[in-house]
């Protein structure tokens, strides 16, 4: 491959086996909504997508209960999951938001984002616009502010399975 | 940190830092140009954008030269790095489109979509629609084909330097 065309997959079924062979970080969304932490798992936030001024995004399924909560706050927080984080992850995305928060610890911006502790680095953001996407809406979100102070190396999703990171020296 | 708001960055000037602060994935855009294979190395592809239609989605830099040039195609052959292009990573991303395919094999496929040899995964799309994004264009693409048959470990962009992954074993 990919030479053996005769192989390709191709529609719904298979999407989900080709999408997890690409690798991406993950991240939490997280807002105090009521006086409660709401946080939200997500592998398919993305940076860079403008540099001035600064945008992010995320595709969100349109099912999801826990979003149009997370939309009703100003100011939305993102951490960058790291190793740290590798025993938390199946937690992070339980299906019960109750259940979520209850293996990491939290940090809180006075703008009512919120954040794990020992992340690789956080963004500050406030959704700008959206775009239909299928089964998903892609969110645009604006980056306030953050920080990339992180010293615990990221948290690498490929295959359904946690990864690690290692430098590669070259030559 | 992040509990530390005080040295929260912003703006276009901390975007770099923070952007590059999280992991990504690293691809190709390939297509078949006038008889010419023209490659694009991007960092901000994105899977799971749907799942029902398959889409993904990628950033584009409204100044990008090589863009127009490809959305030309018809169809667009996206790569996944592997570790086995560490040391081609530069060379992929020269500004001057004649460098960028000296150091790889490519495959193309009857849809005249180009291909990395030796990649992690391949998705043949077609661009769907476009948002608006500050200073890049977000495009949509539909995943009309693809394989996750590559064998080589995945490649991981952060903070500027190309990172293997490893499998973290979980209790």
């Amino acid at each position: 491959m990919p030479s053996d065309f005769a192989e390709w997959e191709s529609g719904p079924q298979a999407a989900r086996g080709l999408f997890a062979a690409y690798p991406s970080g993950v991240v939490t969304f997280g807002a105090v909504i009521d006086g409660v932490d709401v946080l939200m798992l997500a592998s398919s936030f993305t940076v860079g997508v403008s540099y001035d001024p600064p945008m992010c995004s995320v595709a969100i399924q349109k099912s999801s209960t826990t979003w149009p909560t997370l939309a009703r706050a100003p100011r939305l927080g993102v951490s960058a999951l790291s190793s740290a984080h590798a025993g938390s992850v199946r937690r992070l995305g339980s299906r019960d938001p109750r259940n979520r928060t209850a293996d990491v610890s939290l940090a809180r911006s006075p703008g009512g984002a919120v954040f794990l502790e020992d992340a690789t680095a956080w963004f500050e953001c406030v959704p700008v616009r959206e775009l239909d996407a299928g089964d998903h809406t892609v969110v645009l979100l604006e980056v306030v502010g953050g920080s990339n102070a992180g010293t615990t190396p990221p948290l690498i999703l490929h295959r359904g399975v946690v990864h690690a990171t290692a430098e590669i020296v070259l030559d």
